[in-house]
């Protein structure tokens, strides 16, 4: 058993969507001592902006007739998707950034769908693949908030995660990550707290159903 | 009077959105042949997608304290901001990629807003600029169709253009671009067409009402 791990947080220290995450790995652990975990932190070990369009480009040129920059950007398309097909469990960690999705997390799934295995048509690669997805939001965007549906980024992840990929998807999500923070949502301490613990017994429970 | 144009096809050639831009610019070229327009190609020249996180963080470190990482983003920063500040009409050519926003838009965006001028509770330093955004999709996402609603990029792009920097913003956006490519899409070969003429309509149109 294998999990694969992607954290697209810019933070190291401090990143609410990393300890949300950590509790699904650590449930995912505790069944797995001795089994390993593939990482990306794309969020601070950044993936080329160029690779997304050098490996779709390269689908029209004979491999012999391919750049430098198109060879590398579709051996790194490959890898990154072959960490996908080749772990039993997928852990997504994402926050909201500027109300739509971060920007890191986009070139990722570009890059993965520039391989020609995810061209349109061919056979759905990662369908039924367990998943959970943890995101979280620093203001608040529940119904009836001025922000009412300012988060532009979940529909989209869910959207290319389980319609497109076709993942068995599982979504953790949190906001108000920025009480404490931001002096204007004190107010929010409470609401903020129970979201956040709900998210925990979420991310448990996600992460002890992950396959074991 | 000037013109700033932001292009975030990943093509040169054959680039549907950089087409119907160019008529909002010839208009607004007819009105300002002596006049300058400033050029952000961010879909070929990629700006790095470490500028964002290394610009947003050195707003907590004093400028003499700050890495020469920070520095040069906050650098540019300061200056993707300033072409937009120092034009008198905006100008975007954003195609619809993988059902969400364009990676390269999303990078400009975040290390735009990372400008502290750009701050939550600042002056709205863009409010009122008139302002065009040309996007193009290149399958069909019309109410009732399969796709209808996997269009993630534009309400996103109108939250952060007309919203949250209050742009004066006109859209024109074309769809079924694939017709000709996608042999699956050929039966929609008369409805494309038409939906072409109408965005080059609307291109005409939004570019002749642009400052003169």
């Amino acid at each position: 058993m294998s999990l694969f791990r992607l954290d697209a947080s810019i933070r190291v220290e401090g990143s609410h969507s990393r300890e949300i995450a950590d509790i699904v790995e650590n449930e995912w652990r505790a069944a797995h001592p001795d089994d390993p975990i593939v990482r990306r932190h794309i969020g601070v070990d950044v993936l080329p902006p160029t690779a997304w369009a050098d490996a779709a480009w390269a689908r029209y040129v004979a491999p012999e007739k391919q750049s430098p920059a198109q060879r590398a950007a579709v051996a790194l398309a490959g890898g990154l998707l072959d960490e996908l097909v080749g772990a039993d469990a997928l852990l997504f960690a994402v926050p909201l950034y500027n109300y739509g999705v971060s920007q890191h997390f986009k070139t990722w799934v570009d890059t993965v769908l520039a391989d020609t295995r995810m061209a349109a048509g061919a056979p759905p690669l990662l369908a039924g693949k367990p998943a959970v997805l943890v995101t979280v939001r620093g203001g608040g965007y529940g119904p009836g908030t001025p922000r009412a549906g300012w988060d532009h980024a979940t529909p989209w992840m869910r959207r290319i995660l389980a319609d497109v990929w076709q993942l068995d998807l599982e979504v953790v999500e949190t906001e108000l990550t920025l009480v404490g923070v931001d002096p204007n949502l004190d107010r929010f301490k409470e609401l903020a707290g129970e979201m956040r613990t709900r998210a925990e017994e979420l991310a448990r429970q996600h992460g002890r159903a992950l396959p074991r």
